[in-house]
């Protein structure tokens, strides 16, 4: 018998109707005649109303209690729905992370998944069972602590429990239709995707698309599990990330990040492991540098510029004072009004000209652009955040509607 | 170092606020120089919260999952005070019931403390940590299951926690000021009892006082840990109940219930073993008969009467239905204008002439008694529901204020 995990997040989760409305697309796989297995999120926005108590309660709240109060939110979701579907004929049951044998490492609030011994969801499945699974929490058996997983940790307990069980699939339920080639909201030409594979699901999410975390998709790569974007309020089909697609476009999408800001530090001696010592200790205070660009050479110093998430923002301008100071550079600066737009597609490996029909499509619309960056599959440009919906609009014009 | 275990109930933790207050209380404890484990309940009302959730998704819930949404609520209370410990410099970490080894029965909803292993909490103490334990909940290692222990659970565990702990004492904290000589609500004159025995306090619980359980009273008085009756929001010192006081009052309190009806079978053939059947039957159908009263046998008829809980008046009418018939009975009955007041006092046992005392208060008030019932430090007498708020008065005016 097939066996697919499922997994719903909070939006999907958010009220009793909206439970009603999950519980029936699960009995339709079931009638389907499919083993299902469930992951779920906290109901809605429950996780931030648990996260504003402890900020009441606490400056720093102690990350492991943090862990201990968040893993209630899904404990509600998975009983709720589980005794739904037992009034409604079906027999289900709700495990925990810790239950359902969701180890993971020890860091609490961003814990990674080490395995899945599942031996409690086997047991249900063989029995017949709905399997209810809360998303995002697990348990380190060395500290006997209850862990959460962080951002994405949801889609990432489903996908992983798809490969630990050999599931024929892992179906992400969620608010929107899918994964399109560029964001909805920024043109109304943009187009929901069919089918993409992981390598393109990677750049996109890295990139600014938000419907999937990168660590899913990886694991889903990595174990070679077809992970499916879906609706959960309306029939559509969504979009499946797999390793290979029927047709491969040259772009798949286009995509954009306005929330980074544009770092420069300005003179600095062009010296060999000048870059390692910027960036390894930006890196040691946790920033998460994103691209970099090195000027050539002048008069034996260079410009270094690199792009950082705005929340960061005072940490990296501390930093860079002090960079300024020890490396004896003439200054830094910060650019606020940047925005990356970056077009993605498997296809380009065998394609070339990609890039120079990007700078001119952008060039051609007056759009300047500051930075570069590629990837064998991705190509991206660092622009003013005023040309952002331009840029979106004539590349996805350019590559994707022809 | 002495050990105390303090229990904050719903009203206790209902918000921050109220959060913040217990954690001033817990602190004074500790400065006193005592080892502190604390338990607590969900906050105020979101376990009615959680039910109307579950009864939205299903008319009769799965009693397993019933707890395992239940058993959310006291995470949320527990890591809060955790954390807000913490951030006032004090090292605090919170353990749910499975984590500190409180191992129950499998029976879900109403489970029963078997065993505390208390590992992790002793771990806690010995560090100088304020452990703070989920009330209400523990564990089945057979069934691998959550559990939770029905009504008076967090107090069940907090005296079974000190017990198990070898705890001075167990301090319940609440939003009354103790255990009172009546109700305050019904009688100005109602005083603040210091001290209690366990036998009172069972018997008062039993009788109509709410403020502490039967259950956990029970497991105070087998392990003598005395239990300590206190307010949350203010400084009293509360009521202590224990095995000895020092000067025993010949009656202690007086109680009251006006939530039992007065059920009667008519005629019922006065043959050995008859009463044996019809209560053999209430109790197979789990009808909580309390008082029972057989009238002296006319022409080899009897009748029987008996008070049971108001919620359970329509099984209890189906079942006398039933037994009129197989028992060739007369008829049957209910009254569901009763009340039933009583005094309680560890001196009665060596004081003759209580009870006729009382039988006299009564009727020289013009109260009339439509059934009594003793034990050796209690009598009861089921009155008229009008009668009830002056038969209160009088007889604590009698027995309690002289």
């Amino acid at each position: 018998m097939s066996l697919i995990v499922q997994k719903y997040g909070g939006t999907s989760v958010a009220n009793p109707d909206s439970l009603k409305i999950v519980a029936e697309k699960i009995i339709s796989a079931k009638k389907e005649g499919k083993q299902v297995v469930v992951v779920v999120s906290a109901m809605g926005s429950s996780t931030d109303e648990l996260i504003a108590l402890a900020n009441e309660l606490s400056e720093t709240p102690s990350p492991r209690e943090m862990d201990m109060l968040l893993s209630a939110g899904e404990r509600i979701t998975m009983s709720l729905l589980a005794m739904h579907l037992n009034s409604l004929g079906y027999d289900s049951y709700s495990l925990t992370g810790s239950q359902a044998g969701i180890i993971t490492t020890s860091r609490h609030g961003r814990a990674e998944i080490e395995k899945i011994s599942g031996e409690r969801v086997k047991e249900g499945l063989e029995k017949g069972s709905i399997v209810i699974v809360a998303g995002f929490q697990g348990f380190n058996p060395d500290t006997r602590e209850i862990t959460t997983l962080g951002r994405g940790g949801s889609d990432a307990t489903a996908v992983a429990l798809a490969a630990s069980l050999g599931a024929e699939k892992c179906e992400i339920y969620t608010d929107v239709e899918g994964v399109f080639s560029a964001d909805p909201r920024i043109t109304d030409k943009a187009k929901l995707l069919k089918e993409i594979t992981y390598d393109e699901m990677l750049e996109m999410a890295s990139t600014g698309a938000r419907v999937l975390m990168a660590r899913s998709v990886e694991f889903g790569r990595r174990y070679n599990v077809p992970i499916i974007v879906r609706p959960t309020f309306s029939d559509g089909m969504g979009t499946t990330v797999k390793e290979q697609v029927m047709e491969q476009a040259i772009v798949s999408g286009v995509t954009h990040n306005d929330k980074e800001i544009k770092f420069t530090l300005f003179g600095v001696p062009d010296q060999p492991g000048i870059a390692g010592s910027v960036f390894g200790h930006l890196s040691d205070k946790g920033v998460n540098v994103d691209m970099i660009v090195q000027n050539v050479s002048k008069d034996s110093k260079t410009d270094i510029s690199f792009t950082a998430p705005e929340e960061q923002k005072d940490e990296v301008m501390e930093i860079l004072l002090h960079l300024t100071q020890d490396l004896k550079a003439e200054g830094s600066d910060k650019d606020e009004n940047i925005a990356r737009v970056s077009i993605i597609g498997a296809g380009m490996k065998s394609e070339s000209g990609v890039a120079s029909k990007m700078f001119k499509t952008l060039g051609s619309n007056e759009i300047n652009i500051g930075m570069i960056s590629t990837s064998p599959i991705r190509i991206s440009c660092v622009i003013s955040k005023n040309d952002m919906q331009k840029a979106i609009e004539v590349l996805h014009d350019e590559f994707i509607i022809d």
